[in-house]
């Protein structure tokens, strides 16, 4: 090893395991910890927090990265060293041109900032939150001034820290392909709504068998157990501690068979990514998912494209009948699929289907796009949003609780996270694409066998960690960038047959 | 506050947050965590818990702790702050005479040793273990060589880690009180232990019932969970992050129905200390119980002095008898109190009953007191071991593995502990003789009222965390230190009388 680099190493290892105790601390807060102790506990995470920062923000650090950046030292480094080191001199970069006291204030803002959104969401009262969203989006739009290199869309420093390499020129172009085919396929849905029934969905299911059922499914998937946990949360997760420890939440509802179902299978998705990274890799920080966007496409992957089909659910469907005897036993492998793949025109995007959740993304990202190139002001996003919402869907939303106030992104002060969404779903449909191409996936599936699937994902995409970005994975997969035809023609084939459109 | 304090307080906030983290990955990984990711998490653990040492026990805190230690300094101090300096001189002291490497060559040992000692127990292979032994007490005599200040004995230096205040003067005389009693005591229960049957102990408890009532139990006691939660681990413990957020957990036998019972009442004990100490101690080194004596005494009080008494389980018997209708139809509360205070002489310290549990802590004292006063090698260990159980208990072990093998402690380093699982015992017994002379302590537990035995027991032991030691807490609640006589009346009336022996 590079003499340079191991004088980096106590440095990684610290962080390393400082975020292990981060990690961990932040999955017990959400599913085990006692209600009582969470003020107590969160002095120690700030801390942690600010002690993880330090390790790698300061100046002996900078000062080994410069070494390690020239070209007698980067001739000493394999290729997972000198990932590293640009990673890390990205992170220092990003963090360094801020300076010190706006970022202290920005941090206490945020800190107060979800408390107020969730007080105004509740209240139903825009006026309580606007004054900290306006505040939010000022210091990013500082941020911004301080990143920024000149060159392209202001937003896209923003876009950069979800999903490296996608700038707005791409994504314009991406959604706006989105929009063309989508949004009429929406409205011809909508006009055959009555084709499609799920009302099987709200009956009443017991939520221990529900929860057995869940546990095999994730096996099923390929969830492994010796390697990972499931518990419960308010709201299904996914984290890691590392390759070896990964571990997601479901929640469980009486009345809704599908939640628990397809929650699990989406999170098992993000836990195979993290499962299947490689173990040169595992608990350096290039050790996880490459972006936000490329772990939505695995967990999207599982959900919609293998989990919402036929042929996934034919070996599948008896054990759910089995398990749910009288409440499923009027409801055929048919009525089933087409229930499950329901699409319905709704207000809140965290209850959107397959079909309209990129709808719901493509507002976002458009206000977000005019909310940093200074195109509206805070007091003007409610009646954008809502204007937007009655263009694109259809519907209007009677209440800002339903309307502008229903994420809590902003409040957290994730702006540009939201792109990364869609493009989850568009890569998810473009790797389907191409398997099916490369090997008999719908055979697989209907013989139970999702090991073929599993092994592809993990040679072309999981094992890599952070090793390449978004585009590389797929052009070097199928020799092609993100392209939005795969995921328009797989929504209007689906959607076409299910409502029979023609 | 001090300016000189303050310049310590984030040595101390690190501090504090690295030892939350760690108890939290500990308890996780006792809990929860999946077995395939043990090796990579302890890579994390390796790491904090150096940090955690280097945070304390470095040249900075030298010396601030010198500049606080002075008359004008001491004078701007609180008695927090003061006992604070105090405890962490002491830290400070005991590690920093140990030369770097030979620590680091001890804790490389003491890693491995346990893996050895389980195969040695399980292969009933006392020489598998015995050089291991031989290097770990060799380190602790050379430890003790740099730490001996040249008065008393030199065991006196390993009793003082885990019980301030505590030496081989003070204990002789107390082992010598209980010998003198309890052996001919423990011989006439023997000879009469026809008159106990406990036979409905191991019929078949339903699981999920008996962890009904543990919960219900729990909180009976006074367990709060808002600031606490129980979960499954192999073997009952006690945690906690801080007085907020404390954790106990339990284990359950379908064929033993006490088991389970008394280890959630006596971990409970435990938590009580933990949630009761002052919100002022709590987060900092002061924060918990004062020695692993007065902790053990706490656990004691309730699991015998309280939960073994007929007193205690009138008003709760009716609701065990509940839930297991068919099993405990025709033990009545007088036969299930005599059954769940049955005395046998037996091999195994972790089975033994509240009667001969001190004599299994007697054996163990005298031979480490031998081993540190040089007196005895570690070839002849097992004979040794197996002579005083035949003189004191009248039984000898026919393996190693159930006899000098049994326990762990060694393995891990831990010398010098055993000997306060015995103070535990006896200072239950004394809190218990004065707390009855001060309250109506049966009448309270008949009217199912714990309520004022907790209240005693916060306002005269758990606010204090470790601003007092054990014999300070005593003497200032009753004017008297620790009395084995306390202890062995108590036995000797309670066993008299359950087996009739006069």
């Amino acid at each position: 090893m590079s003499k340079t680099f191991e004088l980096l190493q106590p440095y990684l290892d610290k962080d390393m395991a400082l975020n292990t105790a981060l990690t961990l601390l932040s999955w017990d807060m959400e599913t085990l910890a006692p209600s009582g102790g969470m003020d107590y506990t969160a002095k120690a995470v700030g801390v942690l927090a600010l002690e993880s920062f330090n390790t790698l923000i300061n100046e002996d650090v900078n000062s080994l990265l410069t070494k390690l950046e020239t070209p007698d030292e980067q001739a000493g480094l394999d290729e997972v060293e000198k990932a590293i080191v640009k990673k890390l001199r990205k992170n220092y970069n990003d963090l360094k041109v801020i300076p010190a006291e706006e970022f202290k204030a920005y941090s206490e803002l945020q800190a107060t900032a979800s408390n107020v959104w969730a007080q105004a969401k509740e209240k139903n009262d825009y006026n309580h939150f606007a004054p900290v969203l306006k505040k939010l989006i000022d210091f990013q739009r500082k941020f911004i001034g301080y990143r920024y290199q000149g060159e392209g869309n202001r937003y896209d420093v923003l876009l950069d820290d979800y999903e490296p390499g996608f700038t707005v020129e791409i994504l314009d172009k991406f959604f706006n392909e989105v929009k063309e085919t989508i949004i009429p396929l929406v409205q011809k849905v909508s006009a055959n709504k009555d084709k499609v029934d799920n009302s099987f969905n709200y009956r009443t299911y017991n939520i221990e068998k529900q929860k057995e059922f869940c546990h095999f499914m994730a096996e099923y998937i390929g969830f492994d157990f010796n390697r990972g946990v499931i518990a419960e949360s308010a709201h299904p997760f996914t984290t890691n501690l590392h390759n070896h420890d990964v571990r997601i939440t479901n929640h469980f509802l009486e009345n809704n068979l599908e939640s628990a179902i397809f929650s699990v299978i989406h999170e098992t998705g993000h836990a195979l990514y993290e499962m299947q990274i490689d173990d040169r890799l595992t608990q350096t920080v290039l050790g996880s998912g490459t972006s936000m966007g490329a772990h939505e496409s695995q967990s999207r992957f599982f959900e919609n494209n293998i989990a919402k089909s036929t042929d996934f659910w034919l070996p599948v469907y008896p054990k759910l009948q089995e398990a749910f005897k009288e409440e499923l036993k009027d409801v055929s492998l048919e009525d089933f699929i087409k229930g499950i793949n329901q699409s319905t025109n709704s207000l809140i995007r965290t209850e959107a289907d397959e079909l309209t959740y990129c709808l719901h993304i493509l507002i976002r990202y458009e206000i977000e796009k005019m909310m940093f190139n200074n195109e509206v002001e805070v007091e003007e996003l409610p009646e954008i949003w809502n204007k937007k919402y009655e263009e694109y869907l259809g519907i209007r939303p009677e209440t800002d609780s339903e309307g502008v106030l229903q994420d809590i992104h902003w409040a957290c002060g994730n702006y540009g996270y939201f792109a990364s969404y869609a493009i989850g779903s568009a890569v998810a449909a473009q790797i389907y694409a191409h398997m099916n191409k490369v090997m008999p996936v719908e055979q697989y599936l209907r013989e139970g066998n999702l090991t073929p699937v599993r092994e592809f994902l993990k040679e072309n995409i999981h094992k890599y960690g952070m090793l390449k970005k978004t585009n590389e994975l797929l052009k070097d997969m199928m020799g092609e960038e993100l392209n939005a035809k795969y995921f328009t023609d797989y929504l209007t084939e689906k959607f076409t047959k299910l409502y029979e459109l023609n």
